[in-house]
C-alpha cells in the first residue's frame, strides 16, 4: 500500500480529474476548487470515520430542519461567516455596503406606499424610517424598489409567530418618489437570538457562542441600471453590536435612532410623541457591462 | 471601506475567533479548520451571491432527499471523493484496506450462519463467497462478526425495491468459526448506477460524470481487540473498475469470481453448476492503545 499522504493525494487528483468534462467552465472551476479545498480540510484535520459520520448526520439534520419558512442552511452559512464573506468578496466600493440576506426573506412583502405603517400590531414605541436612494453621482433614483423586513419589539419575525403576528407584519415593498425618497412607520426592532431549536442552535451551544444579533432592519434595493443591494441598517444603541452571531455588522450601516419629542414632527409623520426616527441614505452603484454579479 | 481582501481576511479572523471558547479542543480544531478552509474556498473562487444561493439551495435539497432508507448526503460525500479520502487518511497499514461505507447500510442485516444463502429470490447465477478472517500475525479470528450487504443481479439493493425484494435480501450478519472462516451463498452482484433521481444525480449529469459503480460486496468486520474494518470486495471482471463514481476501488480489494463447473464442489457448497466462487482473506489490525480511530 502506498504511503497515506501519497494515497490521499491520488484520491484528490482522481476527483478533480472526474470533473474535467463539466461543460460549463465556471461550474467546472467552482467544483474542482471545492474538491481541492474540502480535500485540503480532510488532509490537514484528518477527521476520523466517526467524526465524518457525525458531520454527515449534522448536515442531514440541517437540511431536514428546512421548510418553506425556515432556512437552516442559510443560518449555517451565516454562523460560519460564509454568507458575510460572500457578500464581502462581491462588495463593490462606491456605494452603500451590503450585508447578509439572512434566513427570513421567505415570504413576499406586501406592496406599500410611502408613509405606510409596516407594523400591523400597534404596540411598541413608534418609529419613523426615512430613506433616500441615490446613484453614486448623488442623483436621486426615482421608482427604485425597496423591500423592507424586520422583527418586532420582542425580536420575532412574522413567520416565527403564526397566530400572533399576521403574515406581512414588519414587511413592505416600497417605491421611491421623484426625489428618491420614501419613509415608513414601524416599531423599533429588537436584538434577538437566531433560531436555536435546530442543529445550528446546537452547534452554537456546543461551542459556547451566543446566538444574538443586534437590532436591525433589512433592505433589498433595486433601481434600473444599478446593481441590486442587499443590506441592513443597525440600531446604534443595540446590544450585541460588537458580537453579531452572523458577523454582519459594518460600521457604515450603524444608524442612530434618536428619540423625538417634537409634536410638529409627530404630526408630520402621523405618529405620537415620543417616537424614534432613523434617516439613512442608500447609494447605488451602476451596473457593470460584464453582466454584473 | 477597507480593501476587499483586507475586509475578507477580517471576516475570516472574526469567525475563527468566535470558536475560541469551544470547550472540546478537538471540536474547536475541527471547526476553526473548517472555517479556514471554507473561507479559503470563497476567497479564492469568489462565488457570486447567486452562485452561493444556488449552493445553499442544492445542500437543502440534498438534506430534504434523505429519509430512513435514502442517505443523499453520504452520496454527495461519496461522489466528491470525501468519503474515500476520510477512509484513506484513517487507513492503517498492515491489514486489509478499507473503503467507503456507502449509503445503503440503512437496515439491520438478518443474523445468518455460515453456509446460508443471502439471496432470498433464487434467480441469477449462484455464487459462493468464502472468507477467512485473521489477525496481522496470521492467527485466525474466531467469532468475528461479518456484516454483509450487496445488490442483486439487476444492481438494486433491497431498500430500493420494496415489494420486489424482501427487506434483508442480499444482507447477512455472520460469525466466523474456530478457524476464522465463514462462507455464504448469494448471486453475483451487478455494477449499478448510484441513485440519480436526486440532487446528487443532477450534479453528476450537469458535470457529465457517469453514475456507475463496479460490482462489489460490502463488509463490516469486527473482532475483539481489533480495529473495525469497513470494506468491499470488487468483482474483477466488472465494468467501471477504473472509473468508480465514488472512487472506492483499491487494487488489493479486486477479487476474481471464477466460474466453477465441478459437481463435487457444487455439492459441497449446496449449489448447482455452473456457479461462481470468490475467496478472500481479511486481515484485521490490533487496536491501538490510544482509543482507536
Amino acid at each position: 500500500m502506498a504511503g497515506t499522504d501519497e494515497a490521499a493525494a491520488a484520491v484528490t487528483a482522481a476527483v478533480v480529474d472526474s470533473f474535467r468534462g463539466t461543460p460549463d467552465p465556471r461550474l467546472r472551476e467552482l467544483l474542482q476548487g471545492l474538491v481541492r479545498h474540502l480535500h485540503g480540510y480532510v488532509r490537514e484535520l484528518r477527521p476520523t470515520i466517526k467524526e465524518w459520520e457525525y458531520a454527515v448526520e449534522f448536515l442531514t439534520a440541517v437540511g431536514q430542519k428546512c421548510d418553506p419558512t425556515r432556512q437552516e442552511f442559510i443560518l449555517l452559512s451565516d454562523v460560519l461567516g460564509i454568507s458575510m464573506l460572500v457578500e464581502t468578496v462581491n462588495d463593490q466600493s462606491g456605494g452603500t455596503e451590503s450585508t447578509v440576506l439572512g434566513p427570513f426573506h421567505v415570504v413576499d412583502s406586501p406592496s406599500r406606499v410611502s408613509g405606510d405603517n409596516v407594523d400591523c400590531i400597534g404596540a411598541g414605541t413608534p418609529c419613523v424610517v426615512s430613506l433616500r436612494v441615490t446613484s453614486v453621482d448623488g442623483g436621486p433614483l426615482a421608482g427604485a424598489s425597496v423591500d423592507v423586513w424586520q422583527c418586532n419589539e420582542d425580536g420575532f419575525y412574522d413567520v416565527q409567530q403564526p397566530g400572533i403576528q399576521p403574515l406581512g407584519n414588519g414587511r413592505g415593498l416600497f417605491r421611491t418618489d421623484d426625489e428618491g425618497r420614501l419613509w415608513f412607520r414601524t416599531v423599533v426592532p429588537s436584538h434577538y437570538p437566531i433560531p436555536t431549536d435546530g442543529p445550528v442552535g446546537r452547534l452554537l451551544d456546543t461551542s459556547k457562542r451566543h446566538p444574538y444579533r443586534p437590532a436591525h432592519i433589512h433592505f433589498i434595493v433595486a433601481a434600473d441600471g444599478h446593481r441590486p443591494l442587499t443590506t441592513h441598517i443597525f440600531v446604534a444603541d443595540s446590544p450585541y453590536r460588537d458580537s453579531d452571531a452572523v458577523f454582519a455588522v459594518k460600521d457604515s450601516l450603524v444608524v442612530d435612532f434618536p428619540c423625538v419629542e417634537d409634536p410638529g414632527k409627530a404630526d408630520e409623520y402621523r405618529v405620537t410623541t415620543p417616537f424614534r426616527m432613523a434617516e439613512f441614505d442608500i447609494v447605488m452603484v451602476p451596473e457593470r457591462n460584464d453582466g454584473g454579479r
